[in-house]
């Protein structure tokens, strides 16, 4: 499979080689998030108890799976990029808990469960989300944990997360979009909020991978913006999948009225650009052998998911 | 001024120079911060704005300020530690605004001024909290900023302030305090709570500064000793000065029903406790030199402190 003679819609045969890959990838990293957060005797149980309940709640595992896949990608090996990887899990977790609380996004489910602070409290909740977000970063600095890692390359790994999770990409986009509900959005404050609400973490997820590697200069530029076009499809996939699931209701973002893709732009507009970021993303893995078919598959696979 | 000669209670010349040392680290602790978080021009002004509304909000900066006593103490630059007491002002700052949360401990005010949530909304002030935590562990992973550290030292540090301030630290104890609210508490649980809620950060601004100073294992492992004695008496003096402070009224914390060491202990008891601490945190500080009177005064500052 190459950039040139790919279908966007993944043939059967590909699709099953990709649920292969992501459950094999999915396992390694629910053993090493085992590992990180176990019910620790000395730790308070009920806040391990409630960051466990939403870590552990049944996600795709989409963002440590495209850490490890971009490391192969690079002809390194997916477990010199695992801590990375459970970080951005950890990171991605927290971010849920926080966005469900009722001053956020006021959600009582996530992935057909209560969500957080409708199980625990919400001080509960936030606490979790706090809990999880340190977690993440002591992951990425305790040298236990990181036998064969250069500190350097680990320090700036964890600096670049950091960039690209705080005030300068996901928190500023989560915060552009609570301040922008039920407001007009213009195109481009839309584009700030899905660059960096979403997109920056699914691209710091490829980047990182590509780093730890071992990736060229070049390559973890390249495999950077495949991660940056393939976080923006997610996202448009995302709201084009919140209207066609509440059917003829309104979905979850219509009701908070947020500022969705599909609501600026149309569903068509949505469709065709979500396909054109997907083509571009496949573009800029074109100088890459078959170690990349397994981001190639993702990327066709994100796109065209239908839950 | 040596452990052997000190008076618990700082005599005028004694105050005098601690006033004029705390001064000087504190603005240059501010004009560090200052570079660290300005109203950046890219990032959303709304989330910047809530982020500096509490973190300059005249807090005396104690916590970075032992990180660069601690630096001196064995010999080394402060400016070799100003990252990580930058990232531990940040992370104090994030603690208070998620503490001071409806939900949490529901405090209008933080100094005299109305607190975050109240200034902003809920939902801003837990992301303020959010983007202020994740902020601390981009300053001290930023190579940009660390000109002369080691990456692995700088690692080392950064890995052991996300153990001190995560779920088996500093947020195990916040919500350990919580679930405690109007409970019955135990010595021992109590005990728990101070360790972790509160003496964890300030054992670990010793700690981080003594090790980013260049300490040796028994330097590094004393200064940490009398940061955690340090920290311990901290949390109980300021449980008195929220009794004597409030007056005929109850107290903030008597209000939450927390447990506080007077609630437990009695409030002669807790004065003997922290005169106890004081004296063996300068006992820990008995092998250093005149470099180490700052942490010397700090701790007597503590002890007897008026707010």
């Amino acid at each position: 499979m190459s950039a040139g003679e790919h279908s966007l819609s993944l043939p059967e045969e590909e699709m099953l080689l990709l649920t292969g890959y992501m459950q094999e990838k999915q396992e390694q990293v629910d053993r090493a998030l085992e590992e990180i957060l176990p019910p620790a005797p000395d730790c308070p149980s009920d806040i391990v108890e409630a960051m466990r309940y939403t870590l552990f709640s049944g996600g795709k595992r989409l963002r440590p799976i495209l850490v490890l896949a971009s490391a192969e990608a690079v002809g390194g090996r997916g477990e010199q990029a695992l801590p990375a990887a459970c970080a951005i899990e950890l990171i991605h977790t927290y971010s849920l808990i926080h966005d469900d609380l009722p001053s956020v996004d006021n959600d009582d489910y996530r992935r057909g469960k209560l969500s957080n602070h409708k199980v625990f409290s919400e001080a509960m909740a936030i606490f979790a989300g706090d809990a999880l977000l340190t977690h993440a970063f002591m992951v990425m600095t305790d040298a236990r944990r990181l036998p064969d890692t250069d500190p350097a390359l680990m320090l700036g790994v964890a600096g670049e997360i950091a960039r690209a999770v705080g005030v300068e990409g996901m928190v500023g986009g989560q915060t552009v979009d609570i301040i922008s509900q039920g407001r007009e959005v213009e195109p481009s404050l839309l584009d700030y909020i899905h660059s960096n609400k979403t997109a920056a973490l699914i691209r710091i997820s490829a980047r990182s991978g590509a780093i730890l590697g071992g990736g060229s200069e070049e390559e973890v530029r390249a495999i950077s913006d495949y991660g940056g076009k393939t976080g923006l499809a997610f996202q448009i996939v995302d709201d084009l999948l919140d209207i066609s699931q509440s059917g003829e209701t309104e979905g979850g973002d219509q009701q908070l009225g947020k500022a969705t893709y599909p609501a600026v732009h149309g569903v068509e507009k949505s469709r065709q650009r979500t396909v054109q970021l997907i083509e571009e993303a496949l573009a800029d893995l074109s100088g890459f052998g078959p170690a990349a078919d397994p981001l190639r598959r993702i990327a066709c696979f994100v796109a065209f998911r239908d839950h």
